[in-house]
């Protein structure tokens, strides 16, 4: 069998562009003893893949040039010499961008689609979910009756984290850019919406939206975001800092207003995480997810574009902005 | 008997100017049933009265126009209708800078001279001391053999916590400006010293004076020294932001570079405090420093100014840097 895939060429300074990426075909071998092929059917596209484009090390390592690319995906098992999966069986994997491949059976993990469709394991219940969950519930320690701050309301994130506060009993108030992503993050039930596109002064469009302040502020985009979380946060407001997207990009270091004494004028806590940290709250997460959706109070949102020759065009539409919900690529 | 005092004219813009403060004289009256008379020995003054002196609501409100301003003292009763004390106690009060008052016995603290002498009261045995610890132990969670870089390090809080954090077994780097900051700070324990007014580029400085990077930032000063500490500090760093002098005295917002994004990537934590939030340590704090005194760990360092006259004068000299350790007024 034949699979297509997608390679890095080089490492990144700026916006990326289609010429950093190539798409080769590589063999599939027939499994060897303990060893799945699987045909995957959705592969996930996420802003910390930028990080691991830039050649440098952060929380993990920088992508190998002219190799397959790592990440999220969710596939089909279609031969088997591995006891724990049987044709039919669909299973999560870290295997990245293409189209099939063979691998150990135990290096995966075997998800079950009889609740939810299996590219809901990329998004909702899966790394982006439990991402939305630890940075409400244990960096931000959301109360009921507070009220947060989602940025990126539109994203694969933020509309997991939006249904999440809500669900815990939390006023909600949401960013995104421009009207149809602000109806969207609407749609999902926030309570207010900040077009911060259409916003002159963004910390009087939050005031606006939040008139007696945010205790808590869920950091997906930095620079100007982050100024005006500063500004509006109340005293011993926390700071969950997941992402900062605005900067991701940047070839050189910008500036920003230093309204950092509110940190301390306010005592404010600000924390960055990487969700790998805190796996143990996965089986809270799976618990708490459960009844929400029991209880009809979550719908995934999934942007698809198809195609793995699409999947760096889809990456690429992750900063400016072409995704509502989760970012897919449909194999 | 009467009393000179000081008092805050109008609300500051930029640096506190000598037109802003006025030396009043006021009559003590006789103290009442439960009442005690009392001469200040020391008053202390604090960069974090710059922020009362804004007419702003922080995390205490603004002084009173026109009104003695309030702030830690140490007297000697002189009359005493208030069974717990007698003439000849020593005094901790917030009753500010004024040469003596009347007030409710019950008000203020007796302190215990036999050991330190009244004013430590004022500085590493006081509010000053209890800063340096809450943001080294419980803020950082310095643990023994991390690297800690304080900040302000010739400072009042500074000269504290670099002996509590060598006390408690880590590697302390410490900034300071000019040679004879940076020998104190020597002095008094730190194993390494950067004088920033030298250096061209912080960051540089610091990474060579702490090769493999910083565990805990105690944040004294703000701007480019919080820009080197996100750029220095390891994996899962702590920032304890107690205080940001540099900016306190800025008319207009300043800018500076954006490097939060270190905040996602490295994992990092940053929580501003004030002390009075953390008064359940003071009983931890007494204990551990007097077992660093005993064991001739700690060197309290004063910088004394004479006259209640000069109280504003040696509260201005703490923007210019003219203390070494705790700034006093001696009366």
């Amino acid at each position: 069998m034949k699979s297509r895939e997608i390679h890095l060429l080089e490492y990144l300074k700026g916006d990326p562009k289609p010429e950093n990426y190539k798409l080769a075909e590589a063999d599939v071998p027939a499994p060897g003893e303990g060893e799945v092929t699987v045909k995957n059917h959705y592969i996930s596209v996420d802003p910390y893949m930028r990080g691991r484009m830039s050649g440098i090390r952060t929380y993990v390592g920088p992508f190998e040039l002219g190799k397959v690319m790592e990440g999220g995906a969710v596939g089909e098992v279609v031969e088997s010499n591995y006891e724990g999966l049987k044709p039919g069986d669909f299973v999560n994997s870290m295997f990245g961008w293409r189209e099939a491949y063979t691998a150990p059976g135990k290096a995966l993990q075997k998800i079950d689609t009889s609740v939810l469709p299996p590219q809901s394991y990329l998004g909702i219940a899966g790394l982006t979910g439990l991402t939305a969950y630890v940075g409400i519930k244990r960096i931000i320690d959301l109360q009921e009756g507070e009220t947060m701050w989602m940025s990126a309301g539109a994203g694969a994130v933020g509309s997991a984290g939006i249904q999440f506060a809500k669900a815990m009993g939390a006023t909600v108030i949401a960013t995104a850019g421009g009207p149809e992503k602000c109806d969207f993050v609407k749609s999902i039930g926030a309570d207010a919406v900040v077009d911060y596109k259409a916003a002159d002064n963004l910390t009087a469009a939050i005031q606006d939206a939040a008139p007696k302040g945010i205790d808590g502020y869920f950091e997906n985009v930095g620079g100007t975001h982050f100024t005006a979380a500063l500004n509006t946060l109340k005293p011993k407001g926390r700071i969950a800092a997941c992402g900062m997207i605005q900067r991701y990009n940047d070839a050189q270091p910008a500036t920003i207003t230093d309204n950092l004494t509110f940190i301390v004028g306010k005592s404010l806590k600000i924390q960055g995480f990487i969700v790998t940290d805190h796996a143990d709250m996965m089986d809270g997460f799976v618990r708490d997810l459960s009844a929400w959706m029991a209880a009809g109070k979550i719908k995934p949102a999934e942007t698809v574009i198809e195609g793995i020759e699409n999947a760096p065009d889809a990456f690429m539409g992750l900063f400016s902005g072409r995704n509502t919900g989760k970012m897919l690529v449909k194999i």
